[in-house]
């Protein structure tokens, strides 16, 4: 297995380059019956969409996705999914100037330690653009979540620099509060502060890095297995296994390092057994690895682009040093397009285990 | 798959409950010829034991290993390992006036919730007495990665509350240096006022949380697959799995987010391009997730345990209001023990990685 | 992965050497709440044991298993199921003598091609012992399937050389038919005259080979995934897996070389559509890869046993020529104890069909 | 999972419908280096095609295979390779009289007990269109194993209806006497014969069964795992997951019934032992789940084409009588078709066996 699949139950299988002609992805295990076709994907691959506003690359992609298979007269047939998105823009050119360099902060050197040959033009696997295989297949796990689980995902720019988004109660931030600006914050101070910086980065041939916000409500209480299929175990990997993340918590997160037990547990609050709550929720929605019914709050470090137009000093293939510019069209800061990834990954980690339990006959 | 088992090529399957009979791992994939014993099982299992020091808790617990098979004339012949731990300090008569009680912080919901039932006694599954076959474990791939890749795991307590130990060479410390006190602390400054705050926190009925770091040095580049199964994701989810762990990170992690790409990129040093080095290491080994040959440094928040003598308010199984003192032998403070679990679990990862990279051939 | 885990929900890992201390087997994925306790083991593997009468190997094992974990007052806890089998009646010295020389027909020399080195005692991890562990996790899985789904899986002795049973009716045969003789076959009449003809191999000190039939009913329609994961694919992957298994086939089986397709067609009888039937079941119980609801009818061709006391030429390690007599205790006929394995790994392989056919929510 | 990956290194996960856009699959774990283009696909793919001779299928079909990934100047990368195919010669309107029937021998019935829906046109994923995608991935692991491993795979039609060919030296059969007539038997004697009975079944509106034979050769001793992935039940599982198979042997297969244990062993031949034969091949190349070195000798049951335009009897949705005739195009033999599909399945799992091998290092 070359890691190319996530998931048991709800799998998802990708394949694709940067410049090569097209990204691909296979769901395997979509329950039959759910209502899918184009529009739902393209909603998602919009968020994603390189060009999208001048915060971002501006390599041109459609992102138009296809179905080929698994869906028959507007619902899912419980068969393979298969969606087909096609490279449009890849300015190969490029990249031959620098064939033989490894740039800084990629995986060129690695590629090569590790496979003897990498496919240069654009990065190739190690590209973001395959993300957007991701996205698609996250859509349908999104789709089965509202209406099979009642379950929502949502992730949005809470820091850009030292910008620190305000955003009193996760819980309540909407879609329509994070789509507002194409920085995707729903504090709009923090927006406004945040489209700036981003935009000094890019007028100094930079990149500013930042932190995502994450939270999934409406997730049952069950989801996730003790030991090593810990829900906040698969959560990190999903979100871990995004370009760029360096750091993930959920909850309180590094700051529990500070916190006495007695100040650090979330009480519960008496009530319902079937809809328990607690009165705070430094915990995050998870524990001992397993949904508690609390929203799910996670938080992901996303590093600066290593890909910058200004010259940075490096070494070729050969260990030889050089410099390097690299030119093509680069996003100043991931975090805006981050987003609708993030989402994604944790929407597919929820359906799988929803299945998982679902198979377990949900709590007798 | 309930969850119990890790790693595709090296895998793990653990099974056993805190006051059932016994823990018992299997360990299959790990390849022939390679020199173990008991002894090797004990050192490290040593490490992670329940009254090693008063530091921790004091179940008495002798975690004396039996191997069961795949060993033989001293050398692993290829065939499953199967390790057996039986529980002797099983105190169940402590958990019997808590059985109807949700404790706070606990998985005791979370299992009502997903089981319908749950082995209330010590925490039944989710208690970290499940450790001790994954100490088992790790300690079969620590030995393979020394004797086989040349690689070394070493752990450490790097905080406890708000005491920060200062580490200037994180490749430079030895286990001699963590081992010389019971708090697994290379900084012999910190580690006393470290002694000193767990110590308070026990004498005051509560717990203290605070921060390991894991460093993996002689790990080869090349290890770590594009996309989903990222060395930096498997680590991430492995170390996530262990209890306790509210968020992670690795190189730089979470100070990413205010920085600059020209700042935030490793340079590399020109040099012999089979042994490529950078300058700084704020990617921590790894990158497009495939590591460099430079030194793997990750580091794990660990909240404050929660189970605490001092009494908390809670709820019953009903949801009615009730509180809770969980007697008990408790740690005041999870780092020391987490130290020999973090080295372990990455250890599975590291081993199993190195064993999907010869699969393919090792770069051609 | 080295090959001792099979299925992907209800997963079973198995470890153990024929000579080592051990087997111990762990189900993971068992759901909670099932009744289950050592009564339900010991039955399957009573049916397993060597001993049982002088059609098998006289080795002395009282196969008490022990249950480890996963079961609390009772029931399943859906935490995984650990169970322990010591060996008893090893008798190593038996096989020094051989420990360089290859068996004909034996894994000897294939094992060390493939890993350098072998554990000669009674066969490692080659041997049949290993099967007590599958039969014990069998139990549980029959017990699932009885309890949860109705359905019931139920082997015998279909052909002992040239001798065959006459059985009319594949669906009507009782275990107690089954269990009426030692040779564990539901035709009394060919029954006796198997017992006759396994006793002649035995006193010529040589073995002779058979064919066991199973049968499944009770298995609702809708078990089996299209394309790899086929019901007929899995059960026949289940089946190779028993030591001495040269041949697999379903309903009219390597017969269907013959036919026209307006003959081997399987009719429907007009009725209701939840029950649909046909009037033949040239198919067992199968289309496409999926089962329909008609009992599920396979056949396993079993070779004679290759270890002989009877002096068979053969090469040392050297390629030299030898001569081997493998005294120890062998099965004359090795149908009889198989009857209860090929039982367990059909029910397995249902199980865990039927586990995931739930998580997709049973046809909607 | 749904069932539609297949392998654990070397890893094919396919999707598509018989009459939807296309079909796909994606190979994940192809190590890097190994020269592929298009042509190596096109090559295995026209032996499958329909329309290829008055014996199969008259559907009209390109198969042009696309390659989206995984291939850099005419090598692979170690990247996932996905190859698209795209459905052409759909003739949905054949399928919409039927839409409500349960054609004889197929899984319409089975798919709507399992889902419920199904995309009736054209057989869905239950139809033999889905194998296009696993003959693709086949190419590749032939590719690997002949450069790589120097191992062959071949098939043949053994058998059809009465007529049985005889081919004294499975070892020696080539290629070129395969292909030298459309129906795919080296026995030019037997060929003829075959393809008359085929002619005269088609002529009948019927269709005739058969068995097919696939050798490996050159395959190392040392592949399969003990216990569960015994290399006989890997290759049992791909076989039987290819439509229309009901039984699979090897070797002496169940002809090892009525043999004694002393006639039925393999004797070696005393010799070089890295390369040790036997004097016969009653096991067909494998012992104990691993091989032997020795040709790898299989044979599995083809059964009649369920699909016929003659008239059958049979129910509709709700379990009502109707009649049916199978308009549209269909084999009536499926042999000559089933002989690259089988090489295709049977060279995923050496493929994948291999690469297990060399993760474990080759023996020591």
């Amino acid at each position: 297995m070359a890691g190319s699949s996530f998931g048991t139950l709800f799998r998802v299988t990708t394949a694709g380059e940067s410049h090569g002609p097209a990204n691909v992805v296979i769901v395997d295990g979509c329950p039959p019956g759910l209502a899918l076709d184009v529009a739902d994907l393209e909603r998602e691959l919009a968020r994603r969409k390189p060009g999208q506003s001048k915060l971002v690359t501006q390599r041109k992609e459609s992102d138009a996705p296809e179905i080929l298979s698994g869906v028959f007269e507007g619902r899912t047939t419980g068969t393979p999914i298969a969606i087909l998105v096609r490279n449009e823009d890849a300015r190969s050119r490029d990249y031959a100037k620098i064939a033989d360099l490894y740039r800084p902060g990629h995986a060129d050197h690695a590629y090569d330690a590790k496979y003897g040959v990498r496919d240069y033009r654009g990065g190739g696997r190690a590209s973001a653009r395959e993300t957007v295989a991701r996205v698609a297949a996250g859509a349908i796990a999104k789709k089965l979540l509202e209406e099979e689980v009642g379950a929502r995902v949502l992730a949005w720019v809470a820091q850009v620099g030292e910008i620190v988004a305000e955003v009193p109660d996760p819980e309540a931030v909407t879609l329509e509060a994070v789509e507002a600006t194409p920085v995707r914050c729903p504090d709009p101070v923090a927006a406004q502060a945040m489209i700036a910086r981003i935009d000094e980065a890019r007028r100094d041939q930079d990149s500013i890095g930042g932190v995502s916000t994450i939270v999934a409500t409406g997730v049952p209480a069950g989801l996730g297995e003790p030991v090593f299929d810990k829900l906040k175990a698969d959560l990190a990997k999903a979100l871990f296994s995004l370009p760029a993340v360096l750091g993930v918590e959920y909850g309180i997160g590094f700051g529990c390092a500070t916190m006495r037990g007695s100040d650090n547990n979330d009480i519960y609050v008496p009530g319902d057994p079937a809809a328990l709550r607690t009165m705070t929720n430094r915990h995050g929605g998870m524990l001992g690895g397993i949904s508690t019914g609390m929203p799910i709050v996670m938080r992901a470090a996303v590093k600066p682009t290593s890909s910058l137009s200004k010259k940075q000093p490096t070494v070729d293939r050969l260990g030889q040093p050089a410099t390097i510019a690299t030119e093509g069209r680069h996003d100043p800061c991931l975090l805006p397009r981050f987003v609708p990834m993030a989402e994604a990954m944790v929407a597919l980690v929820l359906a799988d285990h929803w299945l998982r339990w679902r198979a377990m006959g949900f709590a007798r």
